[in-house]
This record gives C-alpha cells, sequence and structure tokens, in this order.
C-alpha cells in the first residue's frame, strides 16, 4: 500500500526530478502538482513553510522536503523493490557524499555561469567542468556511479543533463568534449524507463532558461 | 568489534564535535590525530582529496567524509547501541531535514557575520539570529529536538555553542536574550558526558577566533 502520495513540483526543476525517477523506480502512483513558482500555492506554503521550495512529497498529508532527503525517503518506506541506496554502510556514506558533491559543488558551480559580470561567468564556467570531471573521476569506466545498477548518485545527478543544450547554446560550455564518460553515461540513463518517460525534452528546458535569462 | 577507528580533526571545529559526540555517544576508542589547517597532513590530503576537509573518519583504513554523512556512517555501523536517527522513516526525514538546515542556513547565516562590510556584518547577524529562532520553533517545549532522547538534530547544533560566547563579545550578538529556549537546551545538553567531555571551553574558542580575526 502507497497510501495517498502528492508531488508538489515546477517540471524544469532538476530536484523535482530526482523525485519522479525515485517515484518511479519505485513503482508508486501518485499525484502530481504544478507550482506557480511566483504564485506559490497555499498548499506549498503549508507544506513547506520553512524554505516555501519545490519539490515536496507529501505522503498520506504529512510532507517530506529537500529532494535528497526526499529520494532517501521513498527508498526506506518502499523498501522491497530496487534499493537506490546501497546496504553495506561504507557504500551508503559514498553515496551520500557525491550526492551531497552534486548539490554543494556541481550545482552550485552551474549557477555561477549566470552571474551578472563576465569575469564571473568565465570562473563559473571553468569550475562548473571541473566539478563534473570530478564526478567523471568518480564514474571512471563504470556503468552507473554505485556499479552495475542505477541508483542514489545517478538520481542525484542525471537530472541536470536536461540543462545540458541549454548551458551548450546559450553559455558556449561544450561539456560533451570535455566530459565524455559523462555523456555516455548521460545517455545510458535514459535507456531506463524511469528515467525516460520523465525526462523534459533538453529543446524545452532550453526554451525555458532562454525566457528566463531574456527577463 | 569496533576495528581501527581515527579521527581526523581540528579542536574548534564544530564539524568535528559532531564526530567527538557521535562516538561517545556510542562508545567507540578511536585515535585522535590533530591537524594544523595551514599546513595539512599527508594522510587528510590523501583521505579526503576532493574537499582537503576535516574531519574525517577513518575506520579500518577506509575514509568517511562530511560530518553529518559521518554521524550517520556511525549510526549504522554501530547500530546496537543509542541509536542517533529516529528508526521511523518520517521522523529520520525530518531529522536529515533540521541538520540539514543547520549547514544550509545556521552555518551560512553565522559565516556573514564577519564579513568585511559592517552592513553585510548586520545582515548577518539579523539572519543568524532569525535561522536560531527558526530552530528554536522546531524545539519548542522538548528537552530536546527529537523529544525526550538526544540525537542527530541535538549533535549537529550543539557543536556551534561553543562559539557563542565568541559571537557575544566579539560582535555583540546576544542569543541569549533572543533565544532562551535554545539556551536552555544547549545547557541541557552537556548534563550528557557524552558532550560535556568532548566540548572545548568557549573562553578557549573565544580565544582562538578572536586571534584569527586579528590575522
Amino acid at each position: 500500500m502507497a497510501g495517498k502520495v502528492v508531488l508538489l513540483n515546477f517540471w524544469p526543476s532538476p530536484f523535482g526530478l530526482r523525485v519522479k525517477i525515485a517515484l518511479a523506480e519505485k513503482g508508486i502512483k501518485y499525484e502530481y502538482k504544478e507550482e506557480d513558482l511566483k504564485n506559490k500555492s497555499p498548499l506549498l506554503l503549508e507544506m513547506n513553510p520553512i524554505n516555501k521550495q519545490i519539490p515536496v512529497l507529501i505522503h498520506n498529508g504529512k510532507p517530506v522536503c529537500e529532494s535528497l532527503i526526499i529520494v532517501q525517503y521513498i527508498d526506506e518506506v518502499w523498501n522491497n523493490k530496487s534499493s537506490l541506496l546501497p546496504s553495506d554502510p561504507y557504500q551508503r556514506a559514498q553515496a551520500r557524499f557525491w550526492a551531497d558533491f552534486v548539490d554543494k559543488k556541481v550545482y552550485v558551480a552551474s549557477r555561477k555561469v549566470w552571474r551578472p559580470k563576465r569575469e564571473e561567468q568565465e570562473e563559473g564556467k571553468k569550475e562548473f567542468l571541473e566539478t563534473l570531471k570530478t564526478m567523471e573521476g568518480e564514474l571512471g569506466d563504470k556503468p552507473y556511479f554505485g556499479g552495475e545498477t542505477f541508483g542514489y548518485v545517478d538520481i542525484s545527478l542525471i537530472p541536470f543533463y536536461s540543462w545540458f543544450h541549454a548551458y551548450k547554446v546559450l553559455d558556449n560550455i561544450n561539456i560533451e568534449a570535455e566530459c565524455p564518460k559523462i555523456i555516455t553515461w548521460a545517455k545510458r540513463c535514459p535507456q531506463k524507463e524511469t528515467v525516460a518517460k520523465n525526462f523534459p525534452e533538453q529543446k524545452m528546458v532550453y526554451e525555458f532558461v532562454a525566457q528566463s535569462m531574456k527577463k
């Protein structure tokens, strides 16, 4: 019994996409509610009064916030199907370390690409590519970050792939040339239906980003 | 069997203190190695090549990095004694949310207090007190964040109490007046020997901070 599951999200969010993929991995049916981030719903403000951000997973009326925490929650509650985190505590700590690296380093660097000053942008581009190269070093020649099966670190990073086209066209960041193994991995992930069916088209994300930049 | 446990740390670090308290809660004996952060040891650079930061827990030769990840690792490996995280997945998600809030909001705001411009400092002070008031709201009238017993959220926040005296004397931030419940809670925690025996004296931390500010 999944109970009642509701997801509050905004479609281009890489953080929300993590939750969608995790729910798909577990085969959980849920109600999807798209948020207008310029006019947040009373439900979002009630369910996440501290950060007021998507994604929020509402399970039987109770909210869980912050995407990596939600993915761990999903893995712990629906623990009878395809574990997302490794069962060994050491491997689990390593998976948490790399997912944390995606949030604290990869994502943070990716935001610097859009800072107002050109020199800050150039620094951001360099830093963003460096963080992706670090992830590439961790991936090595494994099919997925955890080894043979798709899991927690893959879920934490793969959503950003939907933004790569926007970075290429709008910011001239050629991730394909710099991080070929990351690209091979990123193209492998959507061979899984759980990823493919939830993945926004890169062109739609590009149009969203281009529009946002104009404003 | 605890195996061989080594902690790389720097004594005033609130992050390292989390690990010391967690190890004490579990009754784990370990070798303590103090790091000179201006001249990091080859062992630290080998064990944490990505972030090059303390604390690092080395368990049977294998490193675990990032304090909250280390505390979770300790809780999962030595799971026969005083659980630090709740067993219920929903309560565990809430504990993770608040520990994450300490890192992303409380700590980040506390750093702004020492920015070079006075107006940034004032903004930092206001933000720091606001984040502590948010924590106070979550604590409410409970003895500890998780309820009746000391746990993960307490471990994530209590180390910062060792810095409160420095904030008061050096920055005129009167946390006692603004957040009385946090202070009552903070004074309750060192009634536990696991906290008391590891807690640096507030005056020593003050002297360390005052020296660092001069430089």
